[in-house]
């Protein structure tokens, strides 16, 4: 087996040329046309088109490093394994939720996949204020499925168990997230950056010991609380959308983590999609009301899909069929859920606006005395859904609290 | 390697003769005195005497099925290989707390272990009525050492991930608590047995969504809390004492759990040995006082600890000193470990009335109409502690919660 070696667009067909799955789909490697699109931060991505039958392909490889800072923060290449692996899950436990998979090579952490056209980021879509149809039932069904299929509720306790140690290996992916998102927002770490102008608030929320100590709480969620097999990084950037077909990417943060994680982490983006609106057109509230009803309809729909799998397949350990759990149990198991949700969704809507991965919905904003009284909005409300997160009991009460941060004149 | 045999007073002398490490100890095997004294309800346990400096050693050898229930229950061998990798970081966590290893064969699954004398099972000795000088405190500095030191407040973070896949691997004895005690107790599953006196109460328990709801959140913590390695199974069956030296025995329940799971279970025994004493002993009040006395020091020894280690030994991820947490961030980690504690304490009390595997505290008690009355008052202090936790804040309000219980007639 060949050593690890990045792809270019160059070496591309000579390397990947002989492989049926693409030859199969693209055809002969002669006549590919490869170009280099990963924008993300660990990755080397390829859109491959050929003139065979498949419009293109897409080949993923990772890199010993993470792309976002260089060579001098290497991270292990075994990520892809776990990437494709959890898409492996994730397709059985959503089916046409994520992009089919061609082939996959270990040793050259190369996944060849589904090109899904013509669908964009989600992210650049909401800066464009494009909508898509039946965007949050979509989520919110994909993260009841993901969350209630791999979790004790529905697995063999030791099928969980093994693929809870086999996913344990991904302790690198795992160390960025508990570095960046539950501890380095919280002090002067060296790898921030924040918006000049917003430095007084991000004082007084570091100085706040409560909220130092609630996000820790959340972080203790994050390392021990492998209730199912999470996507690890759900946020918009890693949904990719046409004006009515949603699909979700880029599972390589793949752990064994609370229930409420993945929808926690979505929530956050969207409520930071809706609180940057105004910053990039004249009227927002249109776009922003919309935002508000994905909000509720992606957490309607996890509700109600959890409410349908506890019905029909709850065949794992936790709330068996002998014990005979009547729906407020499974209410309860529900309230556990979004609690952590709410947690989470703190912790993100801080780490993207101190931490070193900022996102475009505030980054693209050029005026930074606008864009820091959107992130001071930002702040406090996640400030509040991290330490008040017992007084936020549901999606109704979260899109209220949306409006009001959003009228806030916080600086 | 000879494959697995299991060991009999016959063969042992022939098997283990030619192992330095026993006969440094013990001197030739002919001389060996050997006995079984296994009276768990999992392994085979031999007492082995010779001629040598040693007084004598102890050979454990798990048994391929429960012993308790018999070749009906399959049970792997590799819980011995786990008891042993448990039994190293206890030692390395809490020098002097378990009995020193001298041999460890893992296809044979035998461990080779110090021979504690003159130490006798404590729960024996609570029974008889016989104190232990500096029981309370010994047990709950290894809770809080083993706790502390097993988690991400002082392991690096990626070794700990690795060690919780490996104790990931004992699934089956997890599998044991899973269905013993979170499980079982709260419906007429076919192991149960109680003492027929105390049919209606046990009903009434059953019959409560509430118990159940919350015995089955504890199993979510159970299955998915995976702060630290637990000693998995540490009852007054587990600990062996003089009147004044106390070691912690028999760990092959470990598996990473909660940090307040191992007290959980100790309290529960304790608060178990308190509520059994009534049959016991004409005047059971001096022992009782000293029981809950022992409760005290326990818990007082666990928080006086685990404020120590989180001053000096906080070298994991988890509340790093960049975040400089505060006192009270300590003590809102610790009302977490006792709020898991709590609930754990409850379950426990109410399988050793319900489930398979009793103890002796109850059995012993010849007049069932009597044991039935104890038993009573312990599954409803046990109810209290489950669904009513959070209003048990501290060990002064659960001492106080025994002596209620313990003069309560609901039978």
């Amino acid at each position: 087996m060949a050593a690890y070696e990045a792809l270019t667009v160059a070496s591309l067909p000579r390397r990947l040329g002989g492989l049926a799955a693409l030859t199969d789909r693209l055809g002969p490697a002669a006549a590919w046309q490869v170009r280099e699109v990963g924008d993300g931060n660990l990755n080397l991505v390829f859109i491959v088109r050929g003139a065979g039958a498949a419009h293109a392909l897409i080949v993923k490889q990772a890199l010993p490093y993470v792309r976002l800072v260089g060579d001098s923060w290497p991270l292990p290449l075994n990520r892809s394994y776990f990437e494709h692996e959890a898409l492996i899950r994730q397709a059985a436990r959503d089916p046409g939720s994520v992009p089919e998979i061609h082939h996959f090579d270990r040793e050259q952490a190369v996944i060849v996949m589904e090109f899904l056209h013509p669908h964009t980021i989600l992210r650049g879509k909401l800066i464009a204020g494009e909508k898509v149809a039946g965007l949050g039932a979509v989520l919110g069904r994909f993260c009841a499925r993901t969350a209630f299929r791999g979790s004790d509720l529905a697995m063999d306790a030791a099928a969980k168990k093994a693929d809870t140690a086999l996913f344990l290996g991904n302790a690198a992916l795992c160390d960025i997230t508990e570095q960046l998102i539950f501890t380095d927002p919280y002090y002067d770490a060296p790898r921030n950056h924040h918006t000049p102008e917003l430095t007084p608030v991000v004082a007084g929320l570091r100085a706040d010991p409560a909220v130092r100590a609630a996000a820790q709480a959340m972080l203790l969620r994050f390392t021990a609380g492998a209730e199912t097999l999470c996507h690890g990084d759900l946020h918009t950037g890693s949904v990719m959308c046409t004006d009515s077909d949603t699909r979700i990417i880029d599972p390589e943060f793949g752990f064994y983590g609370p229930m409420g994680f993945d929808l926690g982490m979505l929530l956050a983006n969207f409520l930071m999609a809706y609180l940057s609106q105004p910053a990039h057109r004249d009227d927002p509230h249109e776009m922003q009301g919309w935002l508000l009803s994905v909000i509720s309809d992606c957490v309607a729909a996890f509700g109600a899909e959890f409410a349908t799998l506890w019905a029909s397949e709850r065949r794992g350990i936790l709330h068996p069929q002998s014990l005979a759990p009547d729906d407020s149990v499974r209410d309860a198991v529900l309230a556990h859920i979004w609690q952590d949700a709410m947690g989470f969704c703190g912790c993100e809507m801080h780490r993207r606006c101190l931490s070193l991965a900022h996102n475009a919905d505030f980054e693209r904003i050029a005026d930074t005395a606008l864009r820091a009284r959107l992130e001071a909005r930002t702040l406090m409300m996640g400030r509040q859904l991290l330490i008040e997160r017992a007084s936020v009991p549901d999606v109704a009460a979260l899109t209220a609290l949306a409006r009001d941060y959003d009228g806030k004149d916080i600086l």
